[in-house]
């Protein structure tokens, strides 16, 4: 594959990993797969090994290799692996499971596990979250959900809400969203939650404009994206300052009122009622596509790496 | 396919949905798909979702679809969708399971859930429990099973075992049985599991000719299908009446001389002490060529859905 | 196929069911097979029903049975089938999943499971380990791999080391080892898990020179084959006798620098602290070669019971 060669694609463990000209090709050849069934994969093994439940990842790797024509096999239980089987290194459990399959997603609850995995591995490893680390695939989603639901992503007001302290794909994004041009940041979260010094410090180092808000009103007016995510109550000490911060940020009827009409609003999901659900029928809401999104972003992902 | 178009059929949520001209196109398809394996339903995704454990049922769904050339997807431990994810709706999850998959076959501990799931699903749903609701292709197995040993359903003198209040394979059988001419149902159950007020005004309602009795003995001289089900000893609260009634309902060497020739044993399985072991090797034990029976069954109504 | 008429196989339930020329073919079968992908299997379908958990045994025939173009369904968790189920016998089961594929891989914490299992089925039973019972596959893969990692098996020196008296895997291969002619094997254990006097006798019947040891440096400098397994603590009544042990059995870069060049280690894994991750790098180290070997030989023995 041309990818591959382009971008000496051999795991997916960090999205920092991937260049523009790397997700422009990724991009293009997800869009081409989308609704697809091949065979381009046929007779090839994709192992599952998740040391932690996350049905919603699994099934949707796992759908991508099914409609390539390729094969799949996989635990939702690994930890039976080294816990079970009595203090097996992670090492030795890739290295056996390299016998297996033609390649590994892997999710594990410890951050570096998968470049751990990488490191003895001799097929591809791809990583579906190491705990508080990365989740490169559901960062790789939500940026070519935005190029498909927009057309670009350069010049874009991109809203981010909710917990930007310690979530994942919320500091992932941003990151990423440095790689194109003009972008503008709107960090949406109550302070407990607001995004952290060092995400502020890459984003200036590469001269990225960004601003601090508390309250979603202050900048929906103008957003291109608005990127929601939960605050979990355990992050506040008094019940009050949460139930005040969660109705700040919560997206309903009224929000959606004020937000452009070409916009999209966005969430990666599992939603609770940050997004009231009189939103879903609105055709900004772009959260369920941006889902099913995830099944070609995959499909494309898998084909670089072993086609 | 025909059935398709004749039925309407989209989801299989209730067997009430079925009209005595579907399950003949039903019945005649699954006669035929019996013992093959096609590619009729080559690259398309089935996935399995289920929030309570039925091994049983999960593994002949998944041995239909394979057998038609289709691929599976599944989770034996749905409930991580919404519990360690925190709270998603059922909607909201099959929203998702909709762009991973080509059908969802929904297990679930709560009665309605499968309606709930069709209401918001983009794919065809199949209702394969919920809770003590119905588990439709239970209950077209089981019909099919007496239409293939038996060459007919109607003018049949069925009956009925077991606990007929709460077991949901005994009630949808007598509903099912409405829809074809001349049957007779005898209900063979202790008092405290007797079959329902609404049962018997189903079947008034229908003038279908039906008896209730205590003990198998009654009825089984002119019997051509004894359907057996467990009854629970928790619904007895004098553990010698439980004594007493399962005695009066078991199945033994004793009872198979007073069966006639031709008739047949019928058991949703799984089986405990209801039916003898040595009742196994009598060719008119049907129970388990009735759950084999499910995999054909269950592959024509895939077909029905998918083709 | 030649070699199912040769030998007559149905199940695999017992190493000792193999007589060495149907392990000639086995192993011939297994090394043709090694690395590729065929559709020998194709529609055929292996159900993996593990009432215990064994990621890596499940794995590895499932990844076998996918290389042949097979498909396959299981559970993890086959244990809800009898407990859950209240009571269902394993008879029972295999009797219903005989419905839904055509071949069964079973894994059984009850020593006798298997046999059991094979003595109602109608499809071919794999012993996938049934408790203190045995584990055929693994011994076959054992042998399999001295096999093609030194061309013979014939007038080798094997040292078998660790566990030999509750060791399910040294002990079988000890067993197997007599099938070959000039074989001499050295058992290295602490004396409170030293091999057994139904081994010793087992070997003495059939004129296998054995000897006795408690350290591994009075035999490896002539060894051909090491094979390590892992002691466990719990066998010790004083932690300090453990830790003597150990030491006199473990395998680091010294024990290697003995060891002579064109010998080889092997392990069934997973291993822990009994062999030194320094001694990984060794080309003399087996073990992982050894795992990979399961994948081959799971082929081999699939295809010679369904092909």
């Amino acid at each position: 594959m041309v990818a591959v060669r382009l971008g000496g694609l051999d795991h997916v463990i960090s999205a920092s990993r991937f260049d523009r000209s790397l997700l422009t090709t990724l991009f293009a050849r997800a869009g081409a797969l989308e609704g697809t069934r091949g065979q381009s994969l046929h007779g090839r093994i994709m192992a599952t090994l998740f040391y932690e439940p996350s049905t919603r990842t699994r099934l949707s790797f796992e759908s991508a290799m099914l409609r390539l024509g390729g094969c799949v096999l996989g635990t939702e239980a690994a930890h039976v692996f080294s816990s079970a089987m009595k203090g097996e290194t992670l090492e030795d459990t890739i290295r056996m499971v390299c016998a297996y399959a033609d390649v590994i997603v892997l999710r594990h609850d410890r951050e570096g596990a998968a470049a751990q995995a990488a490191s003895v591995a001799t097929v591809p490893i791809v990583n579906a979250g190491d705990g508080p680390g990365e989740h490169p695939t559901q960062s790789l989603l939500d940026l070519f959900t935005i190029e498909r639901e927009l057309g670009r992503i350069d010049g874009l007001h991109v809203v981010i809400c909710g917990d930007l302290r310690f979530g994942r794909t919320a500091r992932s994004l941003a990151r990423l969203l440095c790689l194109y041009e003009g972008v503008r940041i709107s960090f949406v979260a109550p302070d407990v939650v607001q995004v952290g010094e060092d995400i502020r410090a890459f984003l200036r180092d590469r001269g990225v404009s960004f601003t601090l808000h508390s309250r979603l009103e202050e900048v929906i007016g103008t957003a291109d994206v608005v990127y929601q995510t939960r605050v979990q109550k355990e992050r506040f000490t008094k019940l009050a300052e949460f139930e005040v911060a969660r109705s700040a940020i919560r997206i309903d009827s009224a929000t959606m009122a004020r937000l452009p009409a070409r916009a999209i609003v966005m969430h990666p999901l599992p939603r609770v009622d940050e997004i009231d659900a009189v939103v879903d029928d609105d055709p900004r809401a772009a959260y369920f596509r941006q889902a099913a999104n995830g099944v070609a972003l995959r499909m494309a992902l898998l084909e670089m790496l072993l086609a």
